[in-house]
Order: structure tokens, then C-alpha cells, then sequence
């Protein structure tokens, strides 16, 4: 295994921001209730100036303050690897690297958007924060970093989550935050739901609902999204810009640069530093894999239209590839990676034909996971292991043509709390679900009517 | 937060032996039968010959393999870490290092020996190795490096821990281990053991006599421990030597090192190292503070004398500080260190005044982890914060005293896995126990009645 440090020294002073460099205007959020494009003054309820600011920038470079830096440098650099065990086991031509995200406190990227958020946030003022999370990956990063700079958090945590990973949740009250199953009954948002089916396993679209209400009824409390808006992608740059300088240590470029994607922040993250050569022509010819779960095929098999984040539509309307604000995955579907659209940048890229969309099914995930465990060593989170799997096909592909090729893929978070997931996979108890295409077009047909912007 | 890190040309290039620089000679290991002193052909059945040799060892430096370092880079050098903002949080005027080694695949110090052993084994055509583990971090390091290596492994866990920490089981199981509860029904002890107490809770000592056996039975088949003996100590000398270099980058070394033992391996890893220029008169004036659990108190109630490592008496015989090997930790208690004994290497500089030994209630160490979590981020296992403990108490004796103090402890592992006495700990539901004096004693009565040693 070859490993690539960079000191901190190296440690990128600026995020980059990929609005400017796209290929063509994106499409702006919309007002839940009016359908106009909305502005700062609609989104201070809800954010911190600072990263308001952020959200419409169109500026390609975005200082990071030293106190984030500070926090970063708690786990920041990552490594990079080279997975040569694994090429060796697939017997391939190709060279597979990984940028290695779980040695964060939290475990995944999500600390890298979390910390400025926090920050910012006690910047401002703000006492407290609120949000919501699936698997856990983000209500932990937000809970770690919110003990940082003093800000409470409110975690809305997804019912089924909540009941399947109490792991998580504890992680999360060991940092300080409180957490509550989602749909609750703090929430009108969560009592209407309750009302109607109190068994509801919760979903992230829901929890959202709770988050976002429970910050606009509180003066001293703003909300934070762990994924899909411009600021969060902005924040995960590091990733990509850090993974940059560490191939140019290889002396390598990547052919092709996987990732997965729930929100695509991570996604992201990786990839737009590269996307931004190819995007402004500095290099050509690199492709971009987004591997999602085929439990929640946003990208292959979603609608590209205005939707929102939430379930009871209290967010802006985000022009995304969606599988309607209500669609909830199947149960059995053991990962994260669950949210029913996706950043709009993201979308717009794949419509534009920057990006190519991969659904994998759980077990093929699985199967790469493990193999990757007894090879490589580190145990993936199942979010990560899709970005594996992209990244396995590709390597097979090479090996299939008999050509060379430099892979490059995400290692988004390690898998120590998803550990009853490989106990049922082992154990021949996970399975597979053919998502059906009834299930989609009912969750497309509750989509809101919106008509073309006026602005 | 600030971090020392070293480059991968920096990582030791040889293992850092103790035994020559003891300040008296140590008593021999004897066989569990004659109680005569063992050599290298009593223990062939058992251990593999490069093992055996390292055990015995005159030489002050050995060689780390090159396939070893391979793989240690994995995670090696691992970071030191100034715990600044914790400093703040105490207000105290000493400073607080720790040496972070919770970013091995298995999250603790522990694969820094099992890859060895894995390593040596396969190259001396061992096709199995069987161990115990308590807590799980060293049934799952040697299943992590026993895929390295290609070597099976067989892990009997304590059936109590088996019970409880089905995630660490699962890990095992992700690398290619395979794990038995124990007391099992595989092995003639583990029959016994049932046979008198069908619902035994097993325990470390139970758990070794199963693998010894087994390992005895099969041609093909040896067997590694995870802490203890001079081998195993050697091994985890990696962390110390790199801790120095990264103090002297920092321009510092430490008044006082603070480690947890339970079997000693990870205390000896950090501390020896800075033990050794004591010994050799090269720097004096550094305390050494063994932080041991109150639930299992072996150097602070413990009596330094023969006894056997296993509670079948199947190993050979260790002199050192023992509650006996039929002493089983109260169920309350939450974390590893369960071990009955500890490194005679360790018992003999600690009898001989150079280690001071300090027993924690686990109410103490846990509210330590999570005032850990919540200013330097990473959440510790409960091993590892009986260390915290001891720096926090050293900190603010410094404080009291007014004086400046330079304090390094060992961060052995990550407590993701640990979760569940996290979350019963924040609901109040963790309670302390007083060890009675009787228990210990009664321990004690069983003794073997061993002779001075014939050689």
C-alpha cells in the first residue's frame, strides 16, 4: 500500500467554488410558497450571513478562515492511497488511489462542512443549530463541530435510523448534541405526519421539514443542510483540491474519478477541482462516475425539475434531479445516501454531460466492501463502498481491454457503525430490491407545479 | 489543535528491546507442567520461531521487516497530537501531547503486533492462528492481519463481550476471522469450564486456555497473544520511538507519560522508549503513571509473583503482578484491560520504582472521554481514557502547583465500538464498584506454588 501526505502547510487555503466555471447558468432556488427566485433576505431566517453570502458567490476562490483551518487541521490533510493489494487481487492493469475521508473525529467528510458552518454560525451569534440526519453521518459531524465553537445542535434523526443505529445517536449526545426521532412531536411538521401515520419510519425529506421549522420559530437558531446547496459542495472541495496535489505526488492525472452520491457534496467534494480542468480546458478527456444506491436512483432514474428539499415543503425549491419530496428508499436498504434529489450543480453537470450516473444494487456493494476489508484493510462505510464498486468496474473494464488506467475514487467514511449491515450481508440476510417504477412516478406525480422563472 | 507529523521515511526501521537495559535480569517464563525455565524448544508448538527468538532476544535493536513496515504504513507514522484546546478547557499551565492510535483499519495500537506476528507465521508456513480477545480490539487486529498475510485466524472472544459487542464480532468476521464464544465447546478447557457453569460469562484467562489448546492440537496451526510478552511489547515500541521525534519537533519532552495497561503492551509501547533513557542515565527526572482500571487493579492490588496466563494453566508461567488467573473483572465494568497480570517486563521496572501505578473508577474515566470529545473532537475508547485520566490528574496537580509540566499519553484506540457504555454512561446508567478485598483474595488462594527456578 502506498500512502500520499501532504503537510499541513499544503493544506488548501481557499475552497473553490465551480459556479463560475459552469457550463451554463444554473437555475436559481425558488421561494417554497411563491415560486419566485429567492435572495439573501429570504434565506437570513434561516442561514448565517456569511454563508448566505457563499451560496450565490461568483467568486471561484473562497477564502478559508484560520479558525476552520485550525479545526481542519485536527485530521486534514487525508491521505491518499494507492490501492495496489486491491489491483493486485483484481489482477488489473489499472492503478486505483482513494482519498481517504474517515479520519475526521466524526468518521466521513461531513466534518468539512460542518465546521464552517458552526463556525460561522458562533460568528454571528447563533446559539443553536438545527438538522437533520439519515444514517447519522452528518447529525455526528454537526454535533462534533457545533462542541467546537460553542453552538448547540438539534439533531432530527431519522425514526428507522434512530431505532436501527443507536450507536449513532450516542455518538452524537457524547459531543453534546440532542437528538429526537423524526417525524416528533416538536414539530407541527412532525405531528401532521404523526396524525396520519404514527408508525412512520421517518425520512429525510420529513426530518428536514422539522429542522427547517424549528430554526425559523426560534430567533436564536439557523438551520444547517449536510449536503446538495453551493456552500456545502464548496466546503468539501478540500477533498478534491488536496487529492490534486497528492497524484501530482504519484505522478499521475486520473482517467476517471468515482464517487458516490446521496445529496453529491462528497460527490462533489472530489470531483469538481478536477471537473474544473475539464470544464475550463486546462485538460480533457477525464470521466466522472456518480455511483448511487438503485434504492435511490436519483440521477439515472429521477426527473430533472424544480422539488423540494423537504417533505412539507418548507425549503426552497431546488431545480435538481428528484424522485419526488416524498419518496422514501425501501427499508431493506441498509446505507445512507438517501436523500430524494441531488445538488442542482451535480444535476446540471450530468444533463450537461459532464457527469455519468451508475446505480448499484446492495449487495454487489457489499461484496466490494469486504473484498476491500481483506485487501486493503480499512473497513467502508456502505455510502463509500458504491464509490468502490464504480471504481472495481472501471478497473475490470481496463483489465478487459488490456489498458491502462489511473482511477480515482472517494473513500467518503469509514463503516465502524454500520457494522450490523456486514453482519446481515455475511449472513446472506441482506437483500436486494428491484425499486419499482410505480413507486418513483407516484412520488414524481406529487411534484410542484412550477412554472418558468420570472426572473 | 496541533499536530506533529512524521514522513513515512521517518517510521522506525528497528523495534526498541527493553530487556537489555533492565535494571536486574527477568525472571525466566517456566513450563506450566515442570515449572523448570522454558526455552526456545517448549515453546516451538506454540509460537513461531522468529517470535520465539525475539522473545528472548539480548539484542537492544531488531529489525522491522520490510513487508512489516509495508503494511505499517497503512496508518504509520501515526500523529501526535498537543491537546491545546483541552489545556484551555482545564485552564491549566502544563502541557497535554497524546500519541493518536486509533487510525489503524482496527482503530487501536494493537495491529502494530498482530501484523508482525501475521507476517511471521506465514512466512514459516503457518496456515492458522487462534487467539483470545476480551473487549475485541485484538481479536480483530490479528483477523485484520491475518488477511494480509493470507493466515486464518481463529478468535475465541469472552462470551460476555461476544454478548454485548456483536459489531466487534462482525468486524472480525469483515476481515475472514472466524470467532468462537468462549467458554466454547470446541476445546477439552472450554468443556470443563461449561460443564461446571453452563452460563459462564467466560473471561481473558478462559479465553486463552481455549486457544493454546487449540493451537496445540493442530500441526498446522500456532498461536498469537495480543499483549503481555517480551515480543509483543517489542512490537509496540514503534509508537514511542515515533513519539519521541515528534516531541523533539516540537522542542519538548515530557516530565511525566501517562499510559493504560492491561496487559502492559500498549503502555510499554509508548513508555519504553522514554524508559529507556532513564535507564541508561541519558535523561532523568521523567515519571512514568500506569493507569490501570479499578475494577481490575493488578498492579496496584496485585501480587508480584509466578502465575499462569491462562486459567486452564496451559501457558507457560509469567512472573509478574497477577490477581490471579481465575480472577474475572465485575460485569459492570464496561472497557478492556481485563487482562489478570501484566508484562513481567513492566511488573519488574514498576516493583523497581520506576513506574508509579494508578487504579481509576470508571465514572471518572468516562466523564474524561467526553470532556475529551467535546474540545479535542475524537472520542476515545474506554481503554484509552484511564490514560486521559492520569494526564488530566497530572494537568491539574500542575495547575494547583503552579508550575509548568510537559505531559504525553497514549490515545490506544478509538471507541466507536464502545458506544453502549457511552450512551448508559451519559443516561447515568454506568455505575463504579469497590472491588472487595476478599474477591481479590480468594484469586489469589489459587495460586500455583512455584519454587525458585531451578536455572
Amino acid at each position: 500500500m502506498k500512502k500520499f501526505l501532504l503537510s499541513e502547510q499544503e493544506m488548501p487555503t481557499q475552497w473553490y467554488n465551480i459556479l463560475p466555471d459552469l457550463p451554463k447558468p444554473l437555475q436559481p432556488p425558488l421561494h417554497p410558497a411563491t415560486h419566485e427566485p429567492i435572495g439573501a433576505e429570504d434565506l437570513r431566517p434561516l442561514l448565517p450571513d456569511a454563508i448566505i453570502a457563499q451560496e450565490f458567490s461568483p467568486e471561484r476562490w473562497i477564502d478559508i478562515p484560520d479558525e476552520v483551518r485550525d479545526a481542519y487541521r485536527m485530521w486534514r490533510p487525508s491521505p491518499l492511497y494507492r490501492a495496489d493489494r486491491l489491483e493486485k487481487a483484481l489482477d488489473t492493469p489499472a492503478k486505483i488511489y482513494f482519498k481517504y475521508e474517515a479520519v475526521s473525529p466524526a468518521g466521513s467528510h461531513k466534518p468539512n462542512t460542518a465546521v464552517p458552518q458552526a463556525f460561522y454560525s458562533a460568528r454571528e451569534g447563533v446559539r443553536r443549530l438545527t438538522t437533520e440526519t439519515g444514517a447519522g453521518q452528518w447529525g455526528s459531524a454537526l454535533s462534533f463541530a457545533g462542541g467546537l465553537f460553542g453552538v448547540d445542535v438539534t439533531v432530527y434523526m431519522v425514526r428507522a435510523s434512530y431505532d436501527q443505529k443507536p450507536h449513532r445517536r450516542s455518538l452524537m449526545r457524547t459531543w453534546g448534541g440532542e437528538v429526537f426521532a423524526s417525524p416528533s412531536t416538536r414539530t407541527a411538521a412532525g405531528r401532521a405526519i404523526l396524525a396520519e401515520s404514527p408508525d412512520s419510519p421517518g425520512s429525510l425529506g420529513m426530518a428536514i421539514s422539522e429542522a427547517v421549522e424549528d430554526a425559523l420559530a426560534h430567533d436564536d437558531t439557523k438551520y444547517a443542510l449536510g449536503s446538495a446547496l453551493n456552500h456545502v459542495v464548496l466546503h468539501q472541495t478540500v477533498i478534491g483540491l488536496e487529492a490534486k496535489r497528492q497524484l501530482e505526488m504519484a505522478g499521475d492525472y486520473p482517467d476517471v474519478v468515482v464517487g458516490c452520491v446521496g445529496g453529491g457534496s462528497n460527490y462533489a467534494g472530489l470531483t469538481y477541482p478536477f471537473l474544473a480542468d475539464a470544464l475550463t480546458g486546462v485538460r480533457t478527456g477525464t470521466r466522472f462516475v456518480a455511483a448511487e444506491p438503485a434504492a435511490c436512483p436519483t440521477l439515472t432514474r429521477g426527473k430533472l425539475t424544480y422539488d423540494y428539499p423537504d417533505t412539507a415543503g418548507l425549503g426552497p425549491l431546488l431545480h435538481m434531479r428528484t424522485l419526488g419530496h416524498g419518496f422514501i428508499p425501501p427499508p431493506i436498504h441498509a446505507g445512507g445516501l438517501r436523500f430524494h434529489g441531488d445538488a442542482p450543480t451535480l444535476c446540471l453537470l450530468h444533463d450537461e454531460g459532464y457527469v455519468e450516473a451508475r446505480a448499484y444494487r446492495q449487495s454487489e456493494v457489499f461484496t466490494e466492501a469486504v473484498r476491500f476489508a481483506r485487501t486493503e484493510g480499512f473497513v467502508m462505510a456502505p455510502e463509500s463502498s458504491h464509490a468502490l464498486r464504480g471504481a472495481v468496474e472501471e478497473a475490470l473494464a481496463a483489465k478487459e481491454a488490456g489498458e491502462a488506467r489511473t482511477i480515482l475514487f472517494g473513500f467518503s467514511g469509514h463503516g465502524n457503525f454500520d457494522m450490523g449491515a456486514f453482519d446481515a450481508f455475511l449472513a446472506g440476510r441482506l437483500e436486494d430490491h428491484e425499486l419499482p417504477q410505480e413507486q418513483i412516478d407516484a412520488a414524481l406525480a406529487a411534484l410542484p407545479r412550477v412554472g418558468a422563472p420570472t426572473a
